[in-house]
């Protein structure tokens, strides 16, 4: 039998680059504008708009979750990247998989420093927004249009997150 | 002798409709998703991304800026939308102007509300972006790629924007 408890680890960009990318600032800014009144951190997720679609802007409010959590649900969108960026310091939890003869292989589990935001590839299996302390707010930065942009994903035994 | 001096007005979607979007959540979602557990507030900013580019994401440390504000420098973007989203509750000005013969017209100077964020449509001329109380992070939402997509405008004597 399988372990189905699955731990959870910090959000790094490297940990999480197979997955898509971690939307933060980084050390040094990649330039100045507004003369040098402002710096600019850029270009920090790889958005992509597949079919007749474009990448549009709305917000999420999300109720939060409680640990450990009972996974048996994971989606992806075959048509474009989806970011999600707190808007307050608030850690989420993040939960990816990769794919395995066309599901979600065992899933792995980030959580966020404050600040720290997630742009999901495309087709990129991941779980639901799921923040931890309380109700939470979040730009969500993804692909608008037509098409069916949605795959589900369910096991029958859950996955223990974090227990 | 023209009048230089600007009031500063607070921001609402339906004064700044001709500028382009308030990214804010409204008194009703728009849908639920993740079975009930998140509120959406769907598709908030007319995003469009002209030529060789798309849009992508951005994060922006501005310094603050002191009222009375002395504006001689607007711009405009004819390849793309741009997006302003503050990661903080803190205000911002956003500043902008209609086309009069090929420049911009007298500015108008709009305050936010905390939560709120601002979407540029393409072309729309716009001042630099302009916190007020202490420096301040914002997600940008612009377009990215090949191509000049930077007009400015000076104007030799200075608008005084809550004087």
């Amino acid at each position: 039998m399988t372990d189905r408890h699955i731990p959870i680890l910090p959000l790094t960009a490297e940990a999480f680059a197979p997955f898509g990318d971690v939307i933060e600032t980084g050390v040094a800014p990649s330039f100045q504008f507004n003369a040098g009144m402002a710096d600019r951190f850029h270009d920090l997720a790889r958005t992509e708009a597949l079919g007749e679609g474009r990448i549009g802007i709305s917000i999420a409010r999300a109720r939060p979750y409680a640990l450990p959590l009972e996974l048996t649900l994971m989606e992806r969108h075959p048509l474009g990247s989806q970011a999600f960026v707190p808007l307050t310091p608030d850690p989420f939890l993040v939960i990816v998989a990769s794919e395995e003869a066309g599901a979600p292989g065992p899933p792995r589990a980030f959580l966020t420093a404050p600040g720290q935001g997630v742009n999901y590839l495309r087709n990129i299996w991941h779980g639901a927004l799921t923040p931890l302390n309380r109700a939470s707010s979040f730009l969500i930065v993804d692909r608008i249009g037509a098409g069916v942009n949605l795959d589900e994903h369910i096991w029958p035994d859950p996955w223990i997150i974090g227990g």
